[in-house]
Protein backbone atom coordinates (compact mmCIF):
# COMPACT_ATOMS: atom_id res chain seq x y z
CA UNK A 1 0.00 0.00 0.00
CA UNK A 2 1.34 3.67 -0.34
CA UNK A 3 1.86 5.22 2.73
CA UNK A 4 0.55 8.91 3.13
CA UNK A 5 1.39 10.75 6.28
CA UNK A 6 -1.22 13.60 8.02
CA UNK A 7 1.01 15.07 10.16
CA UNK A 8 0.40 17.94 12.95
CA UNK A 9 3.36 19.75 13.25
CA UNK A 10 2.07 22.00 16.47
CA UNK A 11 2.11 25.37 16.97
CA UNK A 12 4.97 26.24 14.40
CA UNK A 13 8.49 26.33 15.58
CA UNK A 14 10.27 23.23 15.12
CA UNK A 15 11.53 22.35 18.28
CA UNK A 16 7.79 21.90 18.88
CA UNK A 17 7.54 18.85 16.51
CA UNK A 18 7.61 15.36 17.94
CA UNK A 19 10.44 13.30 16.20
CA UNK A 20 7.37 11.20 14.50
CA UNK A 21 6.10 14.10 12.21
CA UNK A 22 10.19 14.69 12.00
CA UNK A 23 10.70 11.13 11.10
CA UNK A 24 7.91 11.28 8.71
CA UNK A 25 8.69 14.42 6.88
CA UNK A 26 12.56 13.12 6.41
CA UNK A 27 10.93 10.14 4.35
CA UNK A 28 8.88 11.66 2.43
CA UNK A 29 9.47 13.33 -1.05
CA UNK A 30 6.63 15.24 -1.16
CA UNK A 31 5.21 17.38 1.81
CA UNK A 32 2.17 19.38 0.95
CA UNK A 33 0.24 21.68 3.31
CA UNK A 34 -1.03 25.19 3.53
CA UNK A 35 1.53 28.05 2.27
CA UNK A 36 2.18 29.09 5.51
CA UNK A 37 2.67 26.04 7.08
CA UNK A 38 4.90 25.19 4.15
CA UNK A 39 6.93 28.13 4.98
CA UNK A 40 7.40 27.31 8.62
CA UNK A 41 9.03 24.00 8.30
CA UNK A 42 10.52 24.46 4.48
CA UNK A 43 14.37 25.07 5.73
CA UNK A 44 14.16 22.24 7.96
CA UNK A 45 14.13 19.60 5.04
CA UNK A 46 15.64 20.25 1.95
CA UNK A 47 15.60 18.31 -1.19
CA UNK A 48 11.65 17.73 -0.94
CA UNK A 49 9.17 18.94 -3.19
CA UNK A 50 7.12 21.22 -1.47
CA UNK A 51 3.47 21.73 -2.73
CA UNK A 52 1.09 23.87 -1.67
CA UNK A 53 -2.80 25.15 -2.29
CA UNK A 54 -4.34 28.62 -0.93
CA UNK A 55 -7.15 28.44 2.00
CA UNK A 56 -10.18 27.43 1.00
CA UNK A 57 -8.62 24.78 -1.04
CA UNK A 58 -8.67 22.17 1.27
CA UNK A 59 -10.80 19.46 -1.06
CA UNK A 60 -7.75 20.30 -3.66
CA UNK A 61 -5.15 19.98 -1.44
CA UNK A 62 -6.51 16.33 -0.27
CA UNK A 63 -6.80 15.11 -3.84
CA UNK A 64 -3.06 16.78 -5.11
CA UNK A 65 -2.03 14.52 -1.88
CA UNK A 66 -3.70 11.32 -2.95
CA UNK A 67 -2.82 11.61 -6.33
CA UNK A 68 0.99 11.72 -5.52
CA UNK A 69 0.35 9.06 -3.18
CA UNK A 70 -0.56 6.94 -6.24
CA UNK A 71 2.25 7.63 -8.53
CA UNK A 72 4.12 5.91 -5.52
CA UNK A 73 5.90 8.69 -4.15
CA UNK A 74 5.88 8.77 -0.13
CA UNK A 75 3.82 12.00 0.61
CA UNK A 76 3.44 13.89 3.77
CA UNK A 77 0.08 16.55 4.31
CA UNK A 78 1.35 19.34 6.62
CA UNK A 79 -1.55 20.89 8.79
CA UNK A 80 0.01 23.47 11.78
CA UNK A 81 -1.43 22.43 15.33
CA UNK A 82 -2.82 18.81 15.45
CA UNK A 83 -4.46 17.64 11.85
CA UNK A 84 -6.97 16.38 13.82
CA UNK A 85 -8.36 19.48 15.48
CA UNK A 86 -10.36 21.46 12.68
CA UNK A 87 -7.43 20.22 10.77
CA UNK A 88 -7.30 18.28 7.47
CA UNK A 89 -7.31 14.32 8.56
CA UNK A 90 -11.18 14.09 8.29
CA UNK A 91 -11.74 15.40 5.44
CA UNK A 92 -8.30 13.21 4.15
CA UNK A 93 -10.58 10.24 5.15
CA UNK A 94 -12.99 11.14 3.25
CA UNK A 95 -11.29 12.00 0.24
CA UNK A 96 -9.48 8.63 0.59
CA UNK A 97 -12.24 6.54 0.01
CA UNK A 98 -11.77 6.95 -4.23
CA UNK A 99 -7.93 5.97 -3.39
CA UNK A 100 -8.32 2.64 -1.56
CA UNK A 101 -4.44 1.87 -2.62
CA UNK A 102 -3.23 4.60 -0.33
CA UNK A 103 -2.73 4.32 3.35
CA UNK A 104 -3.16 6.66 5.67
CA UNK A 105 -1.45 7.22 8.67
CA UNK A 106 -2.30 10.27 11.09
CA UNK A 107 0.63 11.72 13.22
CA UNK A 108 -0.08 13.72 16.29
CA UNK A 109 0.94 16.81 17.08
CA UNK A 110 0.64 19.84 19.99
CA UNK A 111 -2.99 21.55 19.15
CA UNK A 112 -3.41 25.43 20.16
CA UNK A 113 -5.59 24.69 22.94
CA UNK A 114 -2.66 22.66 24.83
CA UNK A 115 0.52 24.74 23.35
CA UNK A 116 -1.30 28.07 23.76
CA UNK A 117 -2.22 26.79 27.15
CA UNK A 118 1.74 26.02 28.71
CA UNK A 119 2.23 29.75 27.65
CA UNK A 120 -0.85 31.22 29.83
CA UNK A 121 0.11 28.58 32.78
CA UNK A 122 -2.49 26.09 33.09
CA UNK A 123 -6.04 27.74 31.98
CA UNK A 124 -7.43 24.02 31.12
CA UNK A 125 -6.52 21.30 33.52
CA UNK A 126 -10.26 20.32 34.42
CA UNK A 127 -12.49 19.34 31.70
CA UNK A 128 -12.97 22.25 28.82
CA UNK A 129 -14.42 22.62 25.14
CA UNK A 130 -12.94 23.53 21.93
CA UNK A 131 -15.61 25.66 19.98
CA UNK A 132 -14.59 27.83 16.88
CA UNK A 133 -16.21 31.16 16.39
CA UNK A 134 -16.18 30.20 12.09
CA UNK A 135 -19.23 30.13 11.10
CA UNK A 136 -18.16 29.12 7.47
CA UNK A 137 -19.12 25.92 7.72
CA UNK A 138 -21.21 25.72 11.18
CA UNK A 139 -24.72 27.49 11.30
CA UNK A 140 -24.18 30.52 14.12
CA UNK A 141 -27.22 29.05 16.06
CA UNK A 142 -25.29 25.78 16.73
CA UNK A 143 -22.06 27.81 17.52
CA UNK A 144 -24.07 30.25 20.35
CA UNK A 145 -25.92 26.64 21.79
CA UNK A 146 -22.39 25.47 22.32
CA UNK A 147 -21.23 28.72 24.00
CA UNK A 148 -24.27 28.47 26.62
CA UNK A 149 -24.57 24.81 27.26
CA UNK A 150 -20.39 25.43 28.52
CA UNK A 151 -20.71 28.22 30.00
CA UNK A 152 -23.65 26.86 32.03
CA UNK A 153 -22.35 23.67 32.73
CA UNK A 154 -18.98 25.83 34.20
CA UNK A 155 -16.44 23.88 31.38
CA UNK A 156 -13.22 25.90 30.60
CA UNK A 157 -13.63 26.97 27.19
CA UNK A 158 -11.40 27.12 24.33
CA UNK A 159 -12.21 29.53 21.49
CA UNK A 160 -10.63 28.70 17.93
CA UNK A 161 -11.09 31.04 15.00
CA UNK A 162 -11.99 34.28 17.43
CA UNK A 163 -11.84 37.30 14.91
CA UNK A 164 -11.68 37.75 11.20
CA UNK A 165 -12.11 40.76 9.19
CA UNK A 166 -15.97 39.74 8.33
CA UNK A 167 -16.00 38.50 11.92
CA UNK A 168 -14.82 41.48 14.53
CA UNK A 169 -17.37 41.30 16.80
CA UNK A 170 -17.71 37.64 17.01
CA UNK A 171 -15.60 37.32 20.01
CA UNK A 172 -17.74 40.32 21.89
CA UNK A 173 -20.96 37.86 21.03
CA UNK A 174 -19.41 35.13 22.32
CA UNK A 175 -18.27 36.81 25.50
CA UNK A 176 -21.93 38.06 25.87
CA UNK A 177 -23.47 34.80 25.42
CA UNK A 178 -21.26 33.01 28.33
CA UNK A 179 -21.86 35.91 30.74
CA UNK A 180 -25.48 35.13 30.89
CA UNK A 181 -23.88 32.05 32.82
CA UNK A 182 -19.93 33.28 33.65
CA UNK A 183 -19.30 36.01 35.63
CA UNK A 184 -17.78 38.93 34.36
CA UNK A 185 -14.62 38.41 36.63
CA UNK A 186 -13.62 35.06 35.26
CA UNK A 187 -10.32 34.70 34.27
CA UNK A 188 -9.18 34.74 30.88
CA UNK A 189 -6.42 34.85 29.00
CA UNK A 190 -5.17 34.94 25.28
CA UNK A 191 -2.31 34.43 23.50
CA UNK A 192 -0.95 35.36 19.70
CA UNK A 193 1.38 33.42 17.58
CA UNK A 194 1.88 30.56 19.76
CA UNK A 195 5.39 29.03 19.46
CA UNK A 196 6.47 31.75 16.60
CA UNK A 197 7.86 35.00 16.25
CA UNK A 198 5.67 37.99 18.17
CA UNK A 199 4.32 34.88 20.56
CA UNK A 200 2.50 37.66 22.99
CA UNK A 201 -0.34 36.40 25.99
CA UNK A 202 -2.20 38.25 28.24
CA UNK A 203 -4.20 37.37 31.54
CA UNK A 204 -7.59 39.16 31.98
CA UNK A 205 -11.39 39.14 32.93
CA UNK A 206 -13.91 38.48 31.17
CA UNK A 207 -15.33 41.25 31.07
CA UNK A 208 -12.13 43.36 29.57
CA UNK A 209 -12.32 40.35 27.14
CA UNK A 210 -15.09 41.61 25.64
CA UNK A 211 -13.82 44.48 24.82
CA UNK A 212 -10.42 43.29 23.25
CA UNK A 213 -9.78 43.36 19.95
CA UNK A 214 -8.11 39.88 18.47
CA UNK A 215 -6.73 38.79 15.26
CA UNK A 216 -7.18 35.63 13.31
CA UNK A 217 -3.81 34.76 14.94
CA UNK A 218 -4.83 34.92 18.45
CA UNK A 219 -6.34 31.63 20.19
CA UNK A 220 -8.79 32.55 23.57
CA UNK A 221 -9.22 31.04 26.88
CA UNK A 222 -12.17 31.59 29.66
CA UNK A 223 -11.74 29.92 32.71
CA UNK A 224 -14.50 27.98 35.01
CA UNK A 225 -15.84 29.26 38.23
CA UNK A 226 -12.43 27.77 39.99
CA UNK A 227 -9.82 29.42 37.61
CA UNK A 228 -7.60 32.32 39.22
CA UNK A 229 -4.61 34.28 38.51
CA UNK A 230 -1.27 33.26 39.99
CA UNK A 231 1.46 35.68 39.43
CA UNK A 232 0.66 36.93 36.40
CA UNK A 233 -0.42 33.38 34.96
CA UNK A 234 -4.15 31.74 34.76
CA UNK A 235 -4.09 28.36 36.70
CA UNK A 236 -7.28 26.09 36.87
CA UNK A 237 -7.54 23.70 39.84
CA UNK A 238 -7.48 20.25 39.41
CA UNK A 239 -11.23 20.15 40.87
CA UNK A 240 -13.71 21.59 43.28
CA UNK A 241 -12.44 19.73 46.47
CA UNK A 242 -9.11 19.90 47.92
CA UNK A 243 -7.33 16.38 49.06
CA UNK B 1 16.51 32.41 38.41
CA UNK B 2 16.25 28.69 38.94
CA UNK B 3 14.11 27.08 35.96
CA UNK B 4 11.90 23.81 36.76
CA UNK B 5 10.32 22.43 33.59
CA UNK B 6 6.75 20.74 33.53
CA UNK B 7 6.82 18.54 30.76
CA UNK B 8 3.82 16.53 28.66
CA UNK B 9 6.17 13.52 27.02
CA UNK B 10 3.04 12.56 25.25
CA UNK B 11 1.37 9.36 24.88
CA UNK B 12 4.50 7.29 25.94
CA UNK B 13 6.58 6.32 23.03
CA UNK B 14 9.58 8.37 22.61
CA UNK B 15 8.99 8.99 19.22
CA UNK B 16 6.13 11.32 19.90
CA UNK B 17 7.79 13.33 22.48
CA UNK B 18 8.78 16.53 21.11
CA UNK B 19 12.18 17.87 21.00
CA UNK B 20 11.59 20.62 22.95
CA UNK B 21 10.56 17.99 25.47
CA UNK B 22 13.59 15.88 24.20
CA UNK B 23 16.11 18.69 24.74
CA UNK B 24 14.44 20.05 28.09
CA UNK B 25 14.92 16.45 30.01
CA UNK B 26 18.55 16.52 28.31
CA UNK B 27 19.24 19.21 29.91
CA UNK B 28 18.00 18.39 33.42
CA UNK B 29 19.62 17.11 36.17
CA UNK B 30 16.79 15.39 38.07
CA UNK B 31 13.80 14.02 36.21
CA UNK B 32 10.48 13.60 38.41
CA UNK B 33 6.93 12.19 37.73
CA UNK B 34 4.93 9.21 38.38
CA UNK B 35 6.50 6.25 38.84
CA UNK B 36 4.37 4.40 35.47
CA UNK B 37 6.00 7.57 33.16
CA UNK B 38 9.06 7.61 34.50
CA UNK B 39 9.84 4.19 33.97
CA UNK B 40 8.88 5.04 30.13
CA UNK B 41 11.31 7.75 29.59
CA UNK B 42 14.43 6.26 31.70
CA UNK B 43 15.82 4.16 29.18
CA UNK B 44 16.32 7.41 26.54
CA UNK B 45 17.52 9.55 29.27
CA UNK B 46 20.96 7.89 31.00
CA UNK B 47 23.12 9.77 33.96
CA UNK B 48 19.94 11.38 35.19
CA UNK B 49 18.76 11.39 39.32
CA UNK B 50 15.02 9.88 38.32
CA UNK B 51 12.76 10.39 41.47
CA UNK B 52 9.17 9.07 41.81
CA UNK B 53 6.08 9.64 44.35
CA UNK B 54 2.95 7.34 43.83
CA UNK B 55 -0.41 8.05 42.81
CA UNK B 56 -2.56 10.75 45.16
CA UNK B 57 1.49 12.06 46.17
CA UNK B 58 0.63 15.04 43.49
CA UNK B 59 1.16 17.35 46.30
CA UNK B 60 4.62 15.69 47.13
CA UNK B 61 5.40 15.18 44.14
CA UNK B 62 5.31 19.15 43.19
CA UNK B 63 7.27 19.97 46.34
CA UNK B 64 9.86 17.54 45.44
CA UNK B 65 10.53 19.25 42.26
CA UNK B 66 10.44 22.43 43.81
CA UNK B 67 12.90 21.97 46.38
CA UNK B 68 15.31 19.95 43.89
CA UNK B 69 15.52 23.18 41.54
CA UNK B 70 15.49 25.10 44.98
CA UNK B 71 18.75 23.38 45.45
CA UNK B 72 20.30 24.60 42.12
CA UNK B 73 19.27 21.80 40.09
CA UNK B 74 18.07 21.45 36.51
CA UNK B 75 14.64 19.58 37.29
CA UNK B 76 12.20 18.51 35.41
CA UNK B 77 8.77 17.49 36.39
CA UNK B 78 7.40 14.85 33.25
CA UNK B 79 3.75 14.05 33.04
CA UNK B 80 2.00 11.67 30.08
CA UNK B 81 0.16 13.92 27.46
CA UNK B 82 0.05 17.25 28.25
CA UNK B 83 0.59 18.61 31.40
CA UNK B 84 -1.71 21.07 31.32
CA UNK B 85 -4.39 18.79 30.64
CA UNK B 86 -5.13 16.57 34.32
CA UNK B 87 -2.07 17.18 34.68
CA UNK B 88 0.37 18.48 36.97
CA UNK B 89 0.69 22.28 35.62
CA UNK B 90 -1.82 24.07 37.46
CA UNK B 91 -0.92 22.14 40.82
CA UNK B 92 2.79 23.17 40.03
CA UNK B 93 1.58 26.89 39.95
CA UNK B 94 -0.26 26.39 42.83
CA UNK B 95 3.12 24.76 44.70
CA UNK B 96 4.68 27.61 43.57
CA UNK B 97 3.54 30.92 45.14
CA UNK B 98 5.97 28.95 48.33
CA UNK B 99 9.06 29.13 46.18
CA UNK B 100 9.39 32.46 44.25
CA UNK B 101 13.24 31.88 43.17
CA UNK B 102 12.06 29.38 40.97
CA UNK B 103 10.77 29.80 37.12
CA UNK B 104 8.50 27.47 35.48
CA UNK B 105 8.81 26.88 32.54
CA UNK B 106 5.44 24.75 30.58
CA UNK B 107 6.29 22.25 27.39
CA UNK B 108 2.91 20.96 26.37
CA UNK B 109 2.86 17.55 24.43
CA UNK B 110 0.24 15.32 22.49
CA UNK B 111 -2.90 14.75 24.97
CA UNK B 112 -4.72 10.94 24.99
CA UNK B 113 -7.53 13.10 23.29
CA UNK B 114 -5.34 13.95 20.17
CA UNK B 115 -2.82 10.65 20.42
CA UNK B 116 -6.30 8.57 20.49
CA UNK B 117 -7.79 10.79 18.12
CA UNK B 118 -5.35 9.60 15.55
CA UNK B 119 -5.50 6.07 16.26
CA UNK B 120 -9.22 5.90 15.03
CA UNK B 121 -9.16 8.28 12.70
CA UNK B 122 -10.50 11.32 12.99
CA UNK B 123 -13.09 11.71 15.67
CA UNK B 124 -12.65 15.26 16.98
CA UNK B 125 -11.85 17.75 13.82
CA UNK B 126 -14.83 20.15 14.87
CA UNK B 127 -15.97 21.25 18.47
CA UNK B 128 -15.59 18.92 21.47
CA UNK B 129 -15.47 18.78 24.83
CA UNK B 130 -12.69 16.52 27.14
CA UNK B 131 -14.64 15.28 30.41
CA UNK B 132 -13.51 13.40 33.46
CA UNK B 133 -15.67 10.65 34.39
CA UNK B 134 -13.56 10.50 37.61
CA UNK B 135 -15.23 11.88 40.63
CA UNK B 136 -12.25 12.37 43.36
CA UNK B 137 -11.87 15.66 42.98
CA UNK B 138 -15.08 17.13 41.30
CA UNK B 139 -19.12 16.10 42.81
CA UNK B 140 -20.65 13.38 40.36
CA UNK B 141 -23.96 16.04 40.09
CA UNK B 142 -21.22 18.55 37.62
CA UNK B 143 -20.27 15.59 35.65
CA UNK B 144 -23.07 14.79 35.39
CA UNK B 145 -24.57 18.43 34.53
CA UNK B 146 -21.36 18.68 31.88
CA UNK B 147 -22.28 15.46 30.04
CA UNK B 148 -25.82 16.01 29.07
CA UNK B 149 -24.66 19.91 28.17
CA UNK B 150 -22.02 18.63 25.88
CA UNK B 151 -24.75 16.12 24.54
CA UNK B 152 -27.55 18.60 23.83
CA UNK B 153 -25.48 21.17 22.50
CA UNK B 154 -23.89 17.79 20.14
CA UNK B 155 -19.89 18.54 20.66
CA UNK B 156 -18.12 15.44 19.71
CA UNK B 157 -17.20 14.44 23.45
CA UNK B 158 -13.97 12.75 24.31
CA UNK B 159 -13.90 10.79 28.25
CA UNK B 160 -10.76 10.71 30.24
CA UNK B 161 -10.74 8.48 33.28
CA UNK B 162 -14.09 6.18 32.10
CA UNK B 163 -13.20 3.60 34.86
CA UNK B 164 -11.57 2.30 37.34
CA UNK B 165 -12.25 -0.69 39.98
CA UNK B 166 -14.48 1.67 42.08
CA UNK B 167 -16.17 3.32 39.26
CA UNK B 168 -16.64 0.17 37.09
CA UNK B 169 -20.04 1.43 36.08
CA UNK B 170 -19.51 5.13 35.36
CA UNK B 171 -19.07 4.63 31.36
CA UNK B 172 -22.38 3.15 31.29
CA UNK B 173 -24.06 5.78 33.34
CA UNK B 174 -22.21 7.94 31.09
CA UNK B 175 -23.49 6.37 27.97
CA UNK B 176 -27.22 6.55 29.41
CA UNK B 177 -26.89 10.59 30.12
CA UNK B 178 -25.58 11.00 26.83
CA UNK B 179 -28.48 9.29 25.27
CA UNK B 180 -31.19 11.28 26.25
CA UNK B 181 -29.45 13.76 23.78
CA UNK B 182 -27.31 11.57 21.25
CA UNK B 183 -28.67 8.77 19.12
CA UNK B 184 -27.52 5.05 20.50
CA UNK B 185 -26.29 4.76 16.87
CA UNK B 186 -24.29 7.46 16.91
CA UNK B 187 -20.44 6.59 16.27
CA UNK B 188 -17.81 5.75 18.89
CA UNK B 189 -14.89 4.81 19.58
CA UNK B 190 -12.23 3.09 22.29
CA UNK B 191 -8.28 3.48 22.70
CA UNK B 192 -6.20 1.49 24.72
CA UNK B 193 -2.83 1.78 25.74
CA UNK B 194 -1.87 4.82 23.67
CA UNK B 195 1.04 5.12 21.75
CA UNK B 196 2.33 1.74 23.73
CA UNK B 197 2.65 -1.82 23.32
CA UNK B 198 -0.67 -3.18 23.08
CA UNK B 199 -2.31 -0.18 21.60
CA UNK B 200 -6.04 -1.52 20.55
CA UNK B 201 -8.64 0.68 19.00
CA UNK B 202 -12.75 -0.40 18.52
CA UNK B 203 -15.49 1.72 16.51
CA UNK B 204 -18.92 0.95 17.75
CA UNK B 205 -22.25 3.00 18.03
CA UNK B 206 -23.18 4.16 21.28
CA UNK B 207 -25.60 1.67 22.76
CA UNK B 208 -22.71 -0.88 21.90
CA UNK B 209 -20.47 1.13 23.99
CA UNK B 210 -22.99 1.55 27.05
CA UNK B 211 -22.47 -2.38 27.27
CA UNK B 212 -18.55 -2.42 26.96
CA UNK B 213 -16.20 -2.55 29.70
CA UNK B 214 -12.94 -0.41 29.55
CA UNK B 215 -10.16 -0.41 31.94
CA UNK B 216 -8.14 2.57 33.19
CA UNK B 217 -6.16 2.50 30.39
CA UNK B 218 -8.77 3.52 27.68
CA UNK B 219 -9.62 6.60 26.52
CA UNK B 220 -13.28 6.96 25.04
CA UNK B 221 -14.28 9.13 21.69
CA UNK B 222 -18.61 9.87 21.30
CA UNK B 223 -19.19 11.51 18.32
CA UNK B 224 -21.13 14.36 17.12
CA UNK B 225 -24.89 13.54 15.30
CA UNK B 226 -22.38 14.28 11.99
CA UNK B 227 -19.90 11.62 12.81
CA UNK B 228 -19.16 8.63 10.57
CA UNK B 229 -17.33 5.43 10.17
CA UNK B 230 -15.68 5.33 6.93
CA UNK B 231 -13.21 2.16 6.34
CA UNK B 232 -13.52 0.90 10.35
CA UNK B 233 -12.49 4.82 11.14
CA UNK B 234 -14.38 7.06 13.36
CA UNK B 235 -14.46 10.34 10.98
CA UNK B 236 -15.87 14.01 12.03
CA UNK B 237 -16.69 16.14 9.02
CA UNK B 238 -15.39 19.39 9.53
CA UNK B 239 -18.63 21.46 9.43
CA UNK B 240 -22.51 21.18 8.95
CA UNK B 241 -22.22 22.37 5.54
CA UNK B 242 -20.41 21.46 2.17
CA UNK B 243 -18.72 24.45 0.60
Amino acid sequence: MNKLYVIGIGPGEYEQMTLKAIHAMEKSEVIIGYTVYVDLVKEHFPGKEFLTTPMKKEVDRCVMAFEEAKKGKVVSMICSGDAGVYGMSGLMYEVGVNYPEVELEIIPGVTAATGGAAVLGAPLIHDFCLISLSDLLTPWEKIEARLLAAAEADFVVCLYNPSSRKRSDYLQKACDLMMQYKSPETVCGIVSYIGRDGEHYEVMDLKTLRDTKVDMFTTVWVGNSQTKEINGKMVTPRGYRNV
